[in-house]
């Protein structure tokens, strides 16, 4: 087996490291920690949780102290904080009391770091610590290191990828097994891929955390989270795979933000994507993460997007990059700028109608499609449904998404609709 | 357009590069340099060729100093060392005295780096200097970070990968147009893909030098280049993938290399690949990188492997990473050990006969199989072939490849082959 580089010998005694929550993430990086050779330049130090005695484990060493007090944690020796406990508070609390202390901080917690990412990289900057949040972004996929680091050469405008695994496993439920929506989803739930309330992941707020960070860190941007539109992907039905099959295409839920000048374009939504894209290559749970470059062209990161262990290494990484002292380099939000932020991308579209079918129902949707100046490219219907509820789609030339909403508001007056019309960009293999 | 983060505002004057070979690479390097708004922390300061008065550019800054002498650049106040000249002399020459002299070096120079890296880190840390060679390695694609850092929290135990775009080009116009071997190579030749003399593209030596770099930063392994056997692609024909269709698999050029306990195995080799696997869908010049780690899975890294432009992002990348000080921080050879190799994978394989047919074949070869202890799996035999120059094909259960080598060389024996048996591992899709 290889010896992980954490495990490089040095003089100095090894860095004091302190886990908060000790929950699937927590518990695989005290492993990783604990199954280091001697002589690490770091070790496992403190454990914090809620009621720690139930948690405490058989395998940490004896000297590990388990803690339900974070103001121990804080006034210990501990010389890097690793937070695991997600969500605003008192995470936000935890870690902005740890960087004024001077201690360094490892978070995977994406909806911090989208929301105050920024202000907490300042305050850790004024005191000396390291703020590292390579987990947060796509698991054990070090694409954070990869756009700071290994494409800082090149002038990215263009980050993309499916950021959520989630929605990734029952899309391609979706397509494989022709399910319902929520059949996919109680399939996703017992098989440990989603959560009681999966609003975070299908509605698209997860992704969008995660997006905010990479366009942050690729495109040197600040956009509020709030302010980057996202489409659910519960519209999404089986019968839209048959079409966009019949189009060269599957469905995924594309993340995707641009830099043009002074401005970005960024949305959360299920799209068309052809199939012989890498996006229509990545199936089940797993992420990829895409970063165009005016240099290097187009460069792609995949793997496992979530589960204990692959967040675990994102982590320990981190905690190895502050020992190596190589994280205090970083200045992960150094440069970037706040720009306003849109969804206004233009693009084709698909527009799936599902209709009472009576005569002249194409002519009204042309009508209105005309009076806001879009264009049909073709419309395809396939046979074998029931009249009541005929799904049938119309394609559309390039436009902006702006003007297709102001049409869709419209179309979805007309007296035929029996479900709301379903809309999706159509992408092109080089998002 | 995105600002790149090499612009970063610094107080410190900005470290000036010095770039060793003005080709195509060199200029692309040159050019970034260039483009950097004023106020980043690193500028082009000198260029060095044989013959420099012919490669002057009316692009570069008036300040910069063009020279043909090594010794007046060596001598200069520039604080980077570019090496981009390729091959062993002069570049090993000049990059030992660059570092000698406290200059960092940067080099995308595989084959340096594949038979000196770890003695030229070392002389780079004895003179507080740096030495990194990102470009070396499937050139955009920011993989010798990501295995260094990104991945630093896991334990890696195999890398692998399409490293040459070349063969990949090749390979994938022999699948898609059914041309010979020769005609795919005058193509890739005319097209810019191949060099007049490509046998360090096809017969696997320039693969081989990557691979080799990725043992020693992923697993932690160094071995040396020429023990790591390789097999030309030359020996692949149209034919060969119309049975690997057959078979579910297409065929790539595959460097592999995996850790156990205290030996390496590493080949570069073409091989069959399921066509649903990451490797399949790499077509064209790309390049692919997996890494698969005791924690955190499989992780892929794909992209543009060659050209200059990709090559420059990364040459400019490791400089950006020396301007902030997190180059040092590296140890890129840290912990790495000599280990054994060989090329004694065990898996499925596939070979293909050409033989002169005649009763009793399949029989004969069954025969000296069997004596060798390897297990046919099945026999493929496509209709409408001529029957003096008959390709079929046999694929054998798993056997360490050591175990296959000993059959062939009594197989080749046999009277009514016309063409060498071509031989390949048949990959899984985890590889």
């Amino acid at each position: 087996m290889a010896t992980t580089t954490a495990s490089e010998s040095s003089a100095a005694p090894a860095l004091k490291v302190a886990i908060l929550g000790f929950g699937t993430v927590g518990s695989a990086v005290a492993r990783i920690l604990c199954d280091l050779p001697a002589g690490a330049p770091i070790r496992l130090s403190h454990v914090f949780n809620r009621n720690v005695e139930r948690k405490r484990v058989d395998w940490a060493p004896a000297d590990v102290c388990w803690s339900s007090e974070f103001d121990s944690v804080l006034s210990s020796d501990a010389d890097i904080i690793v937070e695991l406990i997600g969500g605003m508070a008192p995470a936000h609390d935890y870690v902005t009391r740890a960087l004024s202390a001077g201690k360094s901080v490892v978070t995977a917690n994406k909806k911090l770091i989208a929301a105050h990412g920024p202000q907490l990289s300042e305050l850790a900057r004024k005191n000396g610590a390291a703020l590292c949040f390579g987990a947060s972004v796509a698991g054990g996929v070090p694409v954070i290191d990869a756009l700071q680091d290994g494409l800082a050469g090149d002038r990215l405008y263009r980050v993309s990828g499916i950021l959520n695994g989630t929605c990734n496993y029952i899309l391609t439920k979706l397509e494989s097994e022709g399910v319902t929506f929520a059949e996919a989803l109680t399939g996703a739930q017992a098989a440990g891929f989603a959560e009681a309330d999966p609003t975070d992941d299908v509605d698209g707020f997860d992704a969008r955390a995660k997006l905010v960070i990479l366009t942050r860190i690729g495109l040197k941007a600040i956009v509020p989270p709030e302010e980057v539109p996202c489409t659910s992907i519960r519209g999404v039905q089986a019968v839209d795979f048959l079409y966009a099959h019949e189009l060269g295409a599957t469905i995924r839920q594309i993340s995707r933000s641009e830099r043009k000048q002074s401005e970005v374009f960024a949305s959360v939504q299920p799209a068309l994507v052809p199939i012989e894209s890498p996006m229509a290559h990545i199936t089940g749970s797993l992420n990829l993460v895409l970063s165009s470059g005016r240099y290097g062209g187009q460069t792609a990161f995949s793997g496992h997007g979530a589960g204990g262990h692959s967040t675990a290494v994102a982590v320990v990484s981190d905690v190895v990059a502050i020992a190596r002292g190589r994280a205090k380099a970083q200045a992960p939000h150094a440069n970037a700028v706040s720009l306003p932020v849109s969804g206004n991308f233009e693009s084709k579209h698909y527009i799936r109608f599902t209709v009472n079918d009576r005569p002249g129902i194409v002519a009204a949707i042309a009508n209105v499609l005309a009076t806001h100046s879009i264009n049909i490219d073709a419309l395809l219907q396939k046979p074998g449904f029931d009249r009541e509820a005929l799904p049938f789609v119309v394609t559309l030339e390039a436009c902006p998404s702006a003007l297709l909403e102001a049409a869709m508001a419209d179309l979805r007056k007309l007296d035929f609709m029996v479900q709301p019309p379903v809309t999706m960009p159509i992408l092109t293999k080089e998002l």
